[in-house]
């Protein structure tokens, strides 16, 4: 019944190093073009390789160059996320798969409710990210 | 842009076959042993196999028997879903990666919002779900 918790303990540091990067992954979207890193743990080009897919809001993209212009082009000057609930999974290609839902605050709108999922890959002994969905809560009550 | 709509796409009945295939696995909750099928498209055993990973508000279950008896064992007489944004990638290692939101309603409960992800493995010409996440909406405003 828990062998998925053992699979994904037998990981090691991968397992911890994967938290972080679901963490930084959500907070990314603080990154912006000329000041790489700053208020993030991560650059997002360094995750992404030119099979990476986001859909965001029901919007598709693929490749680093389309995923980075999106986020990079989103309308907001500042956001801030609180991850209320995380989830992870080894699948059977030996990726992990993320499941984060919280908050997210952006600019002076309203709190509002968010989901997205990733898809982890190791490449060469780092950790990718070949698959993004973002969808606001909204949805739920759509 | 909208290379990752063209590769799902090429895919063909592949991607009518999965987009039907995830809203069956949303609402196999219906399924109850001893009616299969009853009020639901899929047969929730057929597209298990032992690596099959599901986590359920935060708990975790690997393989058809632990996922089947976990599904069978929830606390309601009658549930019905209704999907308000569905989302699919394709991912490098051929799968296909599915998003669901909505809403449900258990027996005479409130209405919930809710959101599930699935990893949809074609093997043997059949789609398997080899992963599959659950969480109320609630944890958005936890």
């Amino acid at each position: 019944m828990h062998k998925a918790r053992f699979l994904l303990e037998a990981a090691g540091m991968r397992c911890t190093e994967v938290g972080r990067l679901a963490a930084d992954l959500t907070d990314r979207h603080n990154w912006e073009p000329g000041e790489a890193g700053e208020g993030v743990g991560i650059e997002p080009r360094s995750v992404l390789i030119d099979a990476s897919c986001l859909t965001w809001e029901g919007q598709q993209f693929q490749g680093k160059a389309a995923i980075v212009e999106k986020l990079s082009s989103l309308p907001f000057q500042k956001i801030a996320h609180s991850i209320t609930a995380q989830d992870h999974q080894p699948t059977p290609d030996s990726c992990i798969l993320s499941m984060v839902v919280g908050q997210l605050k952006a600019d002076d709108d309203p709190i509002m409710g968010f989901h997205q999922m990733f898809l982890l890959k190791n490449i060469n002994d780092a950790w990718v990210c070949t698959n993004d969905m973002f969808r606001l809560a909204l949805h739920n009550f759509g």
